[in-house]
């Protein structure tokens, strides 16, 4: 049975053991920066599976994998233990925003509830902004639930321009930041700029390069651009797949009301 | 944990100590009309705020602020006492109605159940009533969940006409009145005639005429003119970014179905 | 407050003290064949309003009536008595039926259990079938939920030809059926042929000849055809309007975005 | 009363007394092979029907019979019980799929409840993978939730292609192997090949043939080329009738707005 929003702790935040650590969110969004900083990072560090999240509001289908196996849809949160004098991190990463208005509140209540359980000080988001032109020097503009870290993320590099980003920020990325106030955490979304056309691994270098810097991270950049390029083939493939499958799915529908 | 209806008190009715208040709903709509009074109201009175209610009903999303910081999307109750023998009123005043039409009925009990709490005696809704073309001499029509307010209401100068408003009232406005006489509390909405293309002070100016008149307030109305400018600027502006931003997460949907 | 589904008894069924009636519906529907049959009924008898009926699947909207006063959209169930001898009845009639598919499931529970809070022995729903093109010599088609009533119905000239209605009964007027086979209540639904293209007395008037006969029903048909051209009048303007109040709220749905 | 999701089972798994059956889904789908062969087994096995799923996920409507009755959208579960020495099976045909992305996620976990409190010891699903042009050979693609079971059916002549079946395997098919897999009950989908165009009982055959092998089933397949083309019929006139009665839903949807 899986519930609407379906939380499975894989090791409990006592045994895992992190101390105050910083929670990190790269989920699927614009230019896939955010997802790509945060999936880099979980294989960097090598970081450890301690949370599974399934739910009714992801699409309703599984994925295939090459060897025949199949995958729910889900997303994951990674631990992370610094050596001691260092930060230590959860990352959330998976497959999937919600499909529907209001999942969105339901997962965001579940993330910050994660948190919560793990005794999170911080939570960072991360994401893309997209500029719809091509990028020669990007950099990452930032917002914050107080003018304290607003502060902060300045001394790093971090822009802040009034009226940027244009329209807020839509999704997990931006609720995250507002429930998070209302909880008493304080949170930040690093956003680096992109044209928004593809996966964009020189963004994610920028947002990589000050969330390092933020928290005493050592963190090689060479895997990026690979991750990148298969990731950018992967969703490529994917969308081709994925179109396919709901056009099948579609073209059937008449079909599905008989008998 | 943010729940799908989410009334938050920063102070207990009996703290703030109304004696039986109007309450008045001034959410977003038609011309804004409705906003744009309650939230000349709220600045002139200096009312306080006693009540945030945020919901899963608005959009998904926070908005930036200049300096860096975000919002959650919220709607909000403030409080003015008058100097004794005036009226004590409750002003409903914020970003959003519903985004579903469940959502409406939902947040319209929330609405109801704070104007009881507060042992409000009478509701007001306000709105503007669009017809099109541009309008001279801007008028009020209404509606009431009595005969005896509608009587009281034209004496005040309120016009009805059979046939008008067409098509009912829609959204928070209509619904507070129904669900109110449902619960025995006297309501009426009135609506500023305005041409429904833009932010319309003319139109705001006739409403809250009315409303001083029969609650016997004395608001300046100078400020109105400039603050419907300013509203008219800050709606241009987030239009633009509103748009940018959902095609930009529109265009990269296709992108978030992957691994 | 109000429920999703709120159903408000005015009178407990023991005070009306009904003998096992039979259930009447004639909600909107196709050619208001329906309708207008049941409206007629409520009218001829002077039968005695018992329950309101109010719902979050409704439009989030009140109507505004000629005198200015407003009106929840709602649906009702009267009672009538016959002298004895005859056949008591519960007849729902009403403004809409859900706007949302899963509503229509919700609100057609809530009408089984005012049926079987007033022990009726038998449900019949009825409606239009249209065929698209005009219809001199209208008559009327069946559907129940048992053969005996199929047979029951043929002896009184409802027609069943295989094939039709085709698709099915969308709806109020089949899911009742469907449900009370559930609940052991014997039911069928009487439906009018009709062009499906206005409000069509003629079309009412065989349903009502059907009904009356099955029932002992002694109902004068004349004041059917008038109350027909009120309804189309009332129909034209309201849909008139409606659809005024919708595209004013549309088009001003990009302002309600800001602040 | 309907629930949401509605299980009735017509004898308690006691009765039944099947011995860790196979659990089989064929609902309707691509090319309706699956439910094809599911219905097909239901039929030559003469398996007996234990529980009926009725939903406020299936479409809000009813169907009409040749003979007048009614029939309300249900899925159902057929138990057989081999003659000893044999695989038990219990096999889930239907009428339709969920109408809402969320409702998906309800019926399966009702489907997995049903199986488990049979002890089903593993679940098959059945369903088409449509490729757009017409198959002279089909043949069978499979998925699975371990890669033991992947082996499996590739000794007995499933086949495996990295990157088939695009895009995942949407709804029921493909989310009863999800949460299986989170149940621990293994779980297989098999595909037969087919154009998408039509009901093909050619790839059916080659299902229904992999899928007799596997569970040493004797059974014939010469109704089956009988039995699609009679679904073909049956689907036609049904997606005639469908369009036609939701024109005429649609077409007077205006008119439900008024009074």
């Amino acid at each position: 049975m899986l519930e609407k929003v379906d939380v499975r702790f894989l090791k409990s935040p006592e045994e895992v053991g992190l101390e105050n650590p910083v929670f990190i969110e790269g989920l699927p969004g614009i230019g896939h920066v955010g997802k790509l900083v945060a999936d880099h990072l979980v294989n960097e560090l090598k970081a450890e599976k301690v949370v599974e999240i399934y739910s009714h509001y992801f699409p309703p289908q599984v994925m295939v994998l090459e060897d025949g196996t199949i995958r729910m849809p889900k997303n994951e949160v990674y631990a992370w233990k610094s050596d001691g004098n260092g930060t230590d991190l959860l990352i959330l990463v998976g497959d999937f925003q919600s499909i529907s208005n209001e999942g969105h509140f339901e997962l965001v209540n579940a993330y910050i509830d994660v948190a919560k359980k793990f005794s999170a000080r911080m939570i960072y988001t991360l994401g893309g902004y997209g500029v719809g032109k091509l990028v020669e020097e990007p950099y990452v503009i930032g917002a914050a639930n107080s003018p304290e870290i607003v502060e902060e993320l300045k001394s790093y590099g971090v822009k802040f321009e009034p009226g940027e980003p244009g329209g807020g920020i839509i999704g997990a990325s931006g609720l995250l930041l507002g429930v998070s106030e209302l909880e008493g955490i304080p949170a930040a979304c690093l956003m680096g700029v992109t044209s928004g056309y593809m996966v964009d691994p020189k963004s994610a270098k920028v947002v990589l390069d000050v969330l390092c810097k933020m928290l005493s991270l050592e963190v090689s950049v060479e895997a990026l651009e690979e991750r990148a390029k298969e990731m950018e083939k992967i969703i490529a493939q994917i969308k081709e797949m994925q179109e396919m499958a709901v056009q099948q799915w579609k073209s059937d529908e008449d079909l599905r009301y008989f008998r």
